[in-house]
């Protein structure tokens, strides 16, 4: 870590913990060395030394690091530089910690792939993606026959009788080339309206056979992304990362404040852009597929997320009368939005629905199926935000709970996604107070997530080292004690560092679930129902899938109801994009899921605030309500 | 003209011929430092110190000259020095000679503009340009009606019912300021179309009350300009240059060769784009109009100068079957032509006929009403090619002659176009053998144009001076002499240098106007007519205001018939190019004329040879089709 040395300048090794060894060259950061050699660290202020993701440890070897961004004095004095900003100055061992590692859950992906060629064949449609392709044979041009390709091409769509057609300047460009490579045999790529069919490529012949659709979840805390072979409707690989615009703020309020205050669009805008081109470019990398035959992107999020990600001003969002840019959108082009597949790939884009609840929610009201179903459904998507959709075939009401990003492990100390090393699930021994962990890989644990968070917190309440109003008892158990931020209680002792949730911790998951419990409430009394009317709950969310049902009542964010009716769907916002990208019917579902839902705007409720202020207790002040729990506490 | 001197650097002076001083900092050179303040030089190398063309004499002070690009060793030795690579080193004086100032037609503008607006009122038609503008009024969005502004704004199309209206998806961005801008007063801005009409922008209702448009007529030697202003259809200015693309040849077929085999396309179509977009800009900033003010840009040129505009490749133009991209083109934007007006204003370009007639020829035909007349017309449109349209109202026929550009002035020696400095008119004395010269601008010559080439030859026919074969006699005049290039026949004794055409210009003459009287004679001849059954020709082309019909006819160039038949026109590719820019039913008629006009190849004509080498004969072997030249050779 000295200076840069006089010695002569040649080619040096980094050497992994695996063994691997990996050349670099003079004054290259060990990050871009490493990416191109397809290892991928974590960054979300694209590799400018500032957020401190791709941190990593060096273990023998001298290096030049030009910042040590934010990394704790411990941290350093450990040996741990920042891959971006440091180089080798000769050959080096380094170790490389999980949570600096791009996540790919190629595990997941397969398993998830099969569900959803399912869940898609059983919505009864066939594929028929944005875009169609329609083969077509020009006759040569001849000295009797010297129209130009332009007119040639025209005048085969008239004999084949295609209808109208709208050719954009920019396909001229090229079309020369294109109409000669494969002895006049071209193929359309077409996109389907009302008026006018636009055209969107002519491809040679020859080429072009496969091709592959994006389906994008834009969460305010998390990306998902899959890449699907758009032939047969199977999903190839499965990339998600933290959305790296929570540098400019955890929650959407705060982001438009620094786009629009600050003046800092642009860059929170690339912020999105850039984490889903490194999802999309890692797996097209590591699939051998060129970006060019991607053909299409579908895209869901909150109106912020999908105002941000189409750098759309979203200040009007924040400020009466609550109004984004649009609900719907026309389709863009991967090109304008800076997207690395084909330029030309459309780009669809879910409409929502009001200010604070968008495409994510349309698209995963699509996935649950809950607009087609007769019985009285209660759809809750727990990320950042937490929306709600109460309905059924007839009518759907929906409200934004303005939950906070917590469950995702953003505001918590030591929290994280459901990834690998995650702490998923706890429990605590009533005698000994003894913890027993369950980590997501059945790996060393590096945080907790959601789950885990609901887990500790109602545990630590049935054994009273938690009171009703989030506070810990220090002589309740030897895991209590005194950290920087007060009261902590010790979830896990590692040799590296503690996993603990600390007092502050605890008051965010408290707000949080207050929150939604507060919003289904007052979302049954404007529509006149009560708990009781709740024929069905469909949990969807990043968490959703390890969330334990009976623990999320005790903390009280989940209503006292029989067990049965809860179903998890996990992340419905990615399985709708999905199910979109590989149908117009369901594109058309899909809009008019959004024209059909009524928004329910809650602060303007009179009782919401009292529901909310009621819900900070665990399980809440009317235990009455939480009969279950009551007994339990009983007990 | 040293190197760097080690003095300190402060600001320095540059002192034109007319006293003018314009200040000047270190190392910025004389072409940036005069262009900021207002005076353009002409280059067509962008500056890189190749094309020659920004010549200026240093009378005395230090400068730092990079190269003397095309600069001739006696010129260097004058003190010549390149603008684009020399920087003062300290206060000089300078001149710069006219040939290096950029013109700008200012006197011919004003007086061009009023007959143009008397030709587009006798057209019948009312102004209607490429867009047509719609104010809207929408209702601001309260707590009870906050729809999106995107829907907010459809729904007030709907309630116009202003029809099918496409928004492209880049209309999003800026919608929320544009609409809140003058209270949710906005204009709408939409391009007619068959199907379903396209909204090109939308601007705040306070703003963007007048607008101007751009006609362009870009041909192989030269470009023209006219700004015109949309809403009363004056013409504000007008502009014109050498075409920049000459360096890369200066025929269309070379420029496709450079283009494809040389893989040049990219440079040589940003060559004209510069081209027009500095004439635009000095225009724009003499008029202080601000670039985003301009509306549309309409654009006339020949095949392979419209391909190469719009960057497509022409190689298939020139091998058989002869075929271009497009004859018929969708709409560009500018942006995506890189034209510096507002980037989402529409292009329009000009129909093609085939590979070798295109827009320029369809603006002219338009222009002149042939297509509109009862009687036999021959129109002529004398430039770089020299393409001929035969034909009325029932029917026409079109052919391409490869006259080459020399009427123009490029291949002459001493050429140069019709403006300030050109000698346009020559007169032999019969006895004394003494020139009398008339210039353009009645100024010192600084060449000879296109017209004073055909005066010269045809007075030095007539005085035997020069032989029907196109030889000069040296013992005829003591003006012939012997030059670097063989005989040449001095026109003017100038102080700096003289002004001659030699027999290679005269070789280059004859060939051109043989190309065009035998395309004549081809396309009669292939229709069933002969001279006597025109009833009126049409000149074209930019030197036709000058020409002497007379002399024309001695030299063979144009058919021995009643002058009162001839008429010139002028340049009507930018004639027509304006009037399209006015009304959509005048574009209409455009793309009719297009596909009316039937092309005839001359080359595969069994009779084109012995046409054309008869032709270059002055005034042609058979000198019985020239009754009254026949008559002046006997008197």
């Amino acid at each position: 870590m000295s200076g840069t040395t006089g010695k002569e300048i040649k080619n040096m090794k980094i050497v992994l913990e695996s063994g691997r060894e990996i050349t670099s060259s003079p004054r290259t950061t060990i990050l871009e060395t490493l990416k191109g050699d397809g290892v991928y660290l974590t960054t979300s202020c694209a590799g400018n030394g500032t957020c401190g993701k791709c941190k990593v440890l060096v273990k023998s070897g001298s290096v030049n690091s030009e910042s040590s961004g934010k990394l704790s004095e411990t941290e350093t004095r450990s040996g741990y530089v920042l891959a971006c900003t440091t180089s080798p100055e000769g050959d080096i061992h380094i170790e490389i910690p999980k949570e600096s590692i791009m996540t790919v859950e190629g595990k997941i992906a397969v398993e998830t792939s099969k569900n959803l060629l399912s869940i898609f064949k059983s919505k009864g449609v066939s594929i028929d993606p944005l875009t169609r392709r329609t083969p077509l044979q020009l006759p040569p041009p001849t000295l009797d026959d010297n129209i130009s390709d332009m007119e040639r091409f025209k005048r085969e769509l008239a004999v084949k009788e295609l209808g109208c057609m709208r050719i954009p300047f920019r396909l001229l460009r090229g079309l020369a080339a294109t109409v000669r490579e494969d002895n006049w045999n071209i193929i359309l790529s077409t996109i389907k309206s009302d008026d006018c069919d636009e055209i969107t490529n002519i491809f040679p012949g020859g080429r072009q056979t496969d091709r592959f659709g994006v389906a994008v979840d834009i969460g305010t805390t998390t990306l998902a992304l899959y890449l699907i072979d758009l032939e047969d409707g199977n999903v190839i690989d499965v990339a998600s990362t933290y959305n790296s615009q929570m540098r400019f703020g955890d929650d959407v309020i705060t982001r438009i404040v620094q786009a629009t205050e600050n003046n800092e669009l642009d860059l929170i805008n690339m912020a999105v852009i850039n984490d889903i081109n490194n999802m999309l470019t890692l797996i097209l990398n590591n699939r051998g597929i060129d970006p060019d035959k991607v053909d299409q992107v579908v895209v869901a999020g909150n109106p912020t997320m999908t105002q941000l990600f189409l750098s759309l001003d979203p200040s009007a969002i924040r400020e009466e009368p609550y109004v984004p840019t649009a609900n719907t959108f026309p389709l863009a082009y991967a090109g304008e939005l800076k997207l690395k597949t084909r330029p030309s790939a459309p780009v669809y884009i879910f409409p929502s629905v009001a200010s604070y609840v968008g495409g994510d929610i349309v698209s995963g009201v699509l996935a649950s199926g809950i607009h087609k179903k007769e019985e009285l459904s209660l759809f809750m998507d727990i990320g950042t935000n937490g929306e709600i959709v109460l309905g059924n075939s007839e009518f759907m009401v929906t409200a934004a709970c303005s939950a906070g990003p917590c469950f995702e492990g953003s505001g918590i100390k030591h929290g994280m996604r459901a990834t690998e090393g995650a702490i998923e699930n706890i429990k605590i021994n009533r005698e000994t107070r003894e913890l027993t962990l369950k980590v997501v890989g059945d790996t060393k644990p590096i945080g907790i997530c959601g789950s885990g968070m609901i887990d500790a917190i109602s545990e630590m309440f049935l054994t009273g080292i938690l009171d009703q109003k989030g506070k810990l008892h220090k002589d309740e158990s030897r895991s209590v004690r005194f950290g920087p931020d007060g009261l902590e209680y010790l979830i896990y002792a590692g040799e590296e560092k503690d996993i603990v949730l600390a007092e502050p911790d605890i008051e965010n998951i408290l707000r949080a679930k207050a929150a939604i419990h507060a919003g289904i409430a007052i979302l049954l009394s404007e529509v006149g129902f009560t708990f009781d009317d709740i024929q069905k709950v469909y949990i969807a969310g990043g968490f959703g899938k390890f969330l334990d049902i009976e623990k999320a009542i005790i903390l009280g964010m989940l209503p006292d109801m029989p067990r049965e009716k809860f179903e998890f769907l996990g992340n419905t916002s990615i399985v709708g994009a999905y199910l979109c990208s590989l149908s117009r019917d369901l594109r058309d579902e899909a809009e008019d899921i959004a024209s059909k839902m009524t928004y329910l705007e809650l602060s303007t409720s009179s009782t919401f605030m009292d529901e909310y202020v009621s819900g900070l207790f665990i399980p809440h002040t009317n235990i009455d309500a939480f009969p279950t729990v009551k007994a339990l506490i009983e007990k």
